[in-house]
């Protein structure tokens, strides 16, 4: 099985995002861009990515529509990266991402930075629920339709 | 600023969790543990990884909690990779990349994987709320202490 045929061509969700999106600069970038930061310059500044490597995870951003490329408000050749609504509809996976580091990959004591609303609080933990709001285990969940998962019988 | 500096020591919760789980293979596997794979042929087959590299994702997976490394229930040298509770909390992280992928990575009519509770109801829409349960949008959002984002100021 080619990749192609793993990730584009799949019926899983999961693994669509996962193709555009499972790298680790794809994720940082993102997660900049929710901190407020918009510039080339700035995103290679805060990730200490390589210039190319930023500059081809960008294009690819731009084109799947998660940024638009606006001009800068000074004006001059400088442009800036903007979540789109497809791009600020990854939140709740950025949210993820940071709740689980927060419980799972911080000691004691340990300096961590917080996710706060506007009154200084911080956002809620993020819970799978059925649509009658009942907290889903991941026991109590089936993937149906599109491929079929190998399921292990021991 | 080198790799580690830039994630392994940081601050950020969301840094520490793509710095460990910020690659197309280690979410592919989490996403197959969740369907209820946990043998290593079978993560093979299901992703058609290279053997060697499918052998580092989950030695790394071990060493970090989110799988047990059990034997399996026929006995025998097959060993199974089971989801720990720290795996299981991983679920939002899934949801979040499936339900993205739904909403923006499939066209009309194109057949789709769902993922459904016992009753064969959709789970929920996860949603990033405050604490008191209103809809956060990711402007009214700040993250505080830790490093400092370079903040675009354009």
């Amino acid at each position: 099985m080619t990749y192609e045929e793993t990730f584009v061509t799949t019926t899983c969700p999961v693994a669509r995002t996962v193709d555009l999106l499972g790298d680790r600069w794809m994720l940082m970038i993102i997660r900049d861009a929710f901190d407020g930061i918009s510039r080339f310059s700035d995103f290679q500044k805060s990730l200490g990515v390589a210039k190319n490597v930023l500059a081809s995870r960008l294009k690819i951003l731009v084109d799947a529509g998660v940024f638009s490329l606006i001009p800068a408000k000074e004006g001059g050749a400088y442009k800036a990266y903007q979540l789109t609504d497809k791009g600020k509809s990854l939140l709740p996976l950025i949210v993820s991402l940071r709740q689980w580091g927060e419980e799972n990959l911080f000691d004691d004591g340990e300096a961590i930075s917080h996710l706060v609303d506007e009154k200084g609080l911080p956002v809620a933990k993020l819970v799978v629920t059925s649509q009658n709001g009942t907290v889903l285990k991941s026991e109590r969940l089936q993937r149906i339709g599109g491929i079929s998962p190998v399921r292990d019988k021991s």
